[in-house]
């Protein structure tokens, strides 16, 4: 089998990998798993040094990476640079989250031989998970792919990774993966703490791996789901930290709608049609009063769209069958559709009908991924917060309302906190940021793993896991846990958090 | 069909519960899901007067629930009482849990329009994760079953529980639920906080109600498996927090077996035996030296043991088997038996045998539950620490060793803590003592959960999901993420943690 680098804007084959055998799979799990100890003994600092100089690899790169994928992904050299430079600060976070110290969790309970029964002394850290398999996004080809989100949380928490790439940028994946390798060696590190396998077959190969210990997804439901459900049928099952599909509900209450229409219908075209609408956090269904003219404030700003040339075939067949689909619910009106362009190229489409089709049409409640956004008109609080209800797990919910609307907004603020991983209000849900407050997770369909995030500072706990040493004696216990707290590292001790002394 | 009430010494029926119906325990999800509201907004304060006032009624009933207990379990008045006050103290910890902050884990990064992509103000909260539902442990009929640690931390969290009774204890399942509830209406809330369900279809209907959004579970294997892949294969899978079957090695080295061999075998044997053997960290092997005459130093402890109650006829009938297969592996002697005692009862059992025999018995690697305990003898270093490779996930390993052992200690240790929750150190690991820096859990079968624990401070987070607030109004943030910080909770600002002022 025979993984194909394709332009996405001409069809034309670029270049030609080999699937990765399950041999060679296998192969790629025991020489990740052979450096967990060089991973591990290198610590905070050492892992802080390794993100650093994998960062200062990719930034190096940018001009040949944005040019590589920008002819596998169509998504444009601007987009693409600033995706490298997401993509390299998000490695240097990690960085600094290494060199703070908390993620290791240090907790210290003293002995107290006094007490009934006799308390023993319990010293607790966090400590790597093991070898983490990585699956590349098709629409994030560096933030959410090779050296994305999931490779530097699971580098940081000193996982040796494995990622299975993206097979509709498979010449990008190579060289970041180069990018990245020769950023480990230049801190000193094997290049193999990053590895590559293509194909699909060595993607299932590599989830049932008995060395691999947590999965990273970023994809589709359909694919996602059968991921993890190969995860959790293994022998020993392992954490699947998937994110797969998300409507992410945007709401204009009437106050909103009566203050700001055409703002928020130019702002709102714009976040829906960002990236050729493939965003994980594209606004796929709006809830609109009836009558307040939304459709047709944002029908001018789709009628002026460009033909849209999308990710790859595979993307392609998925939104024309998606929106036709759409298109045929009984009721639901095509408002604006944008340009035609060429056979490989698709329009952008803006449908609308009354929010009683939720009723007949559980589609209007899928993700369809792409340049396609429903509007819904409700007639009244109760009309728009049972359609609230009615959807399922989302990674984003927006709320646009007037300041005179408190307890409405409060209705719905409840709804939409059950419902979903972040809240935005009066913005676009578009635009992650990465940092140490960012949340990018949610209740199922939106990810199998709410409790978690895949972006931000706390993504790295997915891959870690605790372990308490008891009565310890002081030769065999690691720095992290000695007296003296040779790291200086935020530590609890009997449920007290004490700050290092600094300097 | 009906679960009956059993005395665990007689066999005789005492009571007879009806098992609750798939309809009541859709209602009593329902009743749950309604309740998250209540427990939410009562704040991390009110819901530490809740478990607080749970905790003091526990208490003022010890007598009638260790009486009851005792008849249902045979676990004994001194262990049972002890472990009443082991579970109101648990409930008491989450209270300070509560009280203390930080498990909400707030981060606040602030905007900064001027940064490239700008950047919005960003709030994140954990809240609870929705109605739980527990299973209650065959074994602990206070501390891991209807008000133990599941129990405790899902409220502590703000989320309803269904718990499911142990058949083995449905008395004291009952009079325990009377109690939590007499503390939630003493302190101001609805009785339904908590709920009990009865019978093998109502777990497996908990398991699978859409309201449920994460499991609770102590119990075997097969049993918890089951459950699991019940839980994933959900249209919405939902975390499952299993804790199933551990091994628990023990190590004795040259030098430690060299420097107190009577004084291990005396403690050993009496963590082994602890509870007729029926704790999730009974020492299940040993790994000692050949010739160090650990067996025949123990053989008598284990003769002067007198015959053993198990908790209940499934229990007794599972060691039985469990201890006659082990009897009949090749090379595996019988060191020492127990005293002989009634049909009802068991005698201990002690086994020995090279360690040669794991490459032939992967049954010696599995738990038997109960008052039964292999000794492998290693021939060197190296055989050792294969032998310790050669074992799954457990809740805990534990080391003797001598101090001029640093070398081969360190080798164990790193061996160790890759498969387990907590390390023991020239102790025993029964006694689970609960606290900020306790750890109970670790790789499979240990647990289905191995990056959480289910005793101890941090059991929390297995309850709660982040969400962040962008660009949210003042009027609509929830009081942990105002401005001025009202609750005074330890907080992260722009990824520098905040302590509040007292007072």
């Amino acid at each position: 089998m025979t993984v194909w680098s394709i332009d996405a804007r001409s069809g034309e084959r670029r270049a030609e990998y080999a699937s990765t055998t399950p041999e060679e799979v296998g192969a790629a799990c025991r020489r990740a798993h052979a450096l967990l100890p060089v991973l591990d003994e290198a610590g905070p600092q050492g892992r802080a040094s390794l993100l650093e100089a994998m960062a200062d690899a990719l930034d190096a790169r940018t001009g040949e990476l944005v040019a590589v994928s920008d002819a596998e992904t169509a998504l444009g050299e601007a987009r693409l640079t600033g995706e490298v430079a997401r993509t390299s600060g998000q490695l240097r976070l990690f960085a600094e989250v290494l060199r703070e110290g908390s993620f290791l969790d240090v907790r210290l309970d003293s002995a107290d031989p006094a007490s009934a029964p006799p308390k023993p002394d319990l010293r607790r850290m966090n400590i790597p998970l093991g070898v983490v398999g990585v699956f590349s996004a098709s629409n994030f080809p560096f933030a959410f792919s090779v050296g994305g989100g999931d490779t530097a949380s699971a580098l940081a928490a000193g996982c040796p990774v494995v990622v299975k790439a993206h097979s509709l940028h498979p010449d990008t994946s190579v060289l970041t993966l180069q990018a990245l390798r020769a950023g480990a060696v230049a801190a000193g590190f094997p290049e193999d703490v990053v590895q590559l396998v293509h194909g699909r077959e060595a993607g299932t190969v590599l989830v049932q791996d008995p060395r691999v210990k947590a999965i990273g997804f970023t994809g589709s439901v359909s694919g996602g789901r059968y991921l993890h459900d190969l995860a959790m049928a293994r022998p020993e099952p392992i954490p699947f930290y998937g994110e797969l599909g998300s409507l992410n509900p945007l709401v204009i209450t009437p106050g909103a709608a009566k203050a700001r229409l055409e703002e928020i219908a130019a702002g709102l075209s714009a976040s829906a049609t960002l990236g050729a609408g493939q965003f994980c956090v594209k606004p796929g269904l709006v809830l609109a009063p009836e009558g307040s003219g939304l459709a047709e404030a944002m029908a001018g700003h789709f009628t002026a769209l460009g033909p849209q040339t999308l990710l790859g075939d595979s993307i392609r067949e998925g939104f024309t069958a998606g929106a036709a689909e759409r298109e045929a619910v009984p009721g639901l009106r095509t408002v604006a559709t944008g340009l035609a362009g060429e056979g490989r190229q698709v329009t952008a489409r803006l449908l609308a009908g009354p929010v009683s089709l939720l009723g007949s049409s559980a589609l209007l409640l899928e993700e369809c991924f792409g340049p396609l956004t429903v509007i819904l008109e409700y007639s009244g609080e109760d009309d728009l917060a049972a359609a609230l209800s009615a959807a399922s797990g989302s990674l984003t919910m927006t709320l646009h309302s007037a300041p005179e609307e408190e307890e409405l907004a409060n209705r719905l603020v409840a709804l939409a906190r059950d419902r979903a991983g972040r809240l935005v209000f009066d913005a676009y849900p578009t635009g992650v940021t990465v940092g140490w407050a960012q949340q990018h997770g949610g209740p199922y369909p939106a990810t199998t793993a709410p409790t978690t995030t895949s972006v931000g500072a706390a993504a790295i706990f997915r891959f870690l896991r605790p372990v308490t040493y008891q009565n310890c004696p002081p030769a065999l216990l690691p720095p992290a846990l000695r007296d003296g707290n040779p790291w200086k590292l935020p530590r609890r001790r009997n449920g007290i958090l004490e700050q290092p002394s600094q300097g």
